[in-house]
């Protein structure tokens, strides 16, 4: 699989461009659109573990909308031929002192790329 | 891309056991062998975040060799196409209380299925 096809990579950068924003924004819904409608999608917070899109959904509302506010740094963005990428982040957030990391698999469905595994953390001092 | 095809399943649940075997191990060759050989794959630990396969072979030989057993559990192996796939799963160490999670997209080059991007972590309380 050719790596980094770099109309790949322009692509996956947009639609996680699109979710970091929502993501701040708190916009549940471009933030449940972009993740995989699947059962078996899995998503381990920093404080849970997350099976299948309902699970994730719901989790979703119940979650704090203020303090969202975080900054990016060594943002791995590597694309595998050309429906696949992974998204690997550190992530700073206001206050916190403990480094956070998110990591996203997405692959290009019929309906546009989604995120179909997710793992976020923060590394033990 | 087809979901699951039991073919696909079979090699990469086979792959994943020898990574687990070698890591309870401390194998450290074949926990070498099995990632992608590339500047490009990344390894957030639970206490580090690791660059390229240089830093990731370096870190390995610095690892303590003992104190390695652990059970998995929820083990959410999902390939996507013939290519590709993620292999999610909780573990627990003797005398650990929180809950470990790992996570590994594994890629098919030519020379056998590699991991190209991982993330342990535990979760907070």
């Amino acid at each position: 699989m050719e790596i980094n096809l770099p109309d790949v990579v322009a692509e996956v950068t947009a639609v996680f461009e699109q979710y970091e924003k929502a993501l701040i924004e708190n916009d549940v819904e471009v933030l449940d659109g972009l993740f995989w409608n699947d059962p078996r999608v899995v998503r381990y917070g920093a404080g849970e573990n997350l099976y299948g899109y309902d699970q994730i959904a719901e989790f979703r509302k119940s979650r704090p909308s203020k303090g969202l506010e975080r900054t990016l740094r060594n943002t791995v963005i590597t694309t595998h031929g050309t429906d696949l990428a992974t998204v690997w982040t550190e992530f700073l957030r206001p206050g916190v002192n403990r480094v956070g990391r998110q990591s996203q698999v997405w692959t290009r469905q019929p309906e546009g790329w989604r995120v179909v595994a997710a793992h976020v953390s923060f590394m033990d001092a």
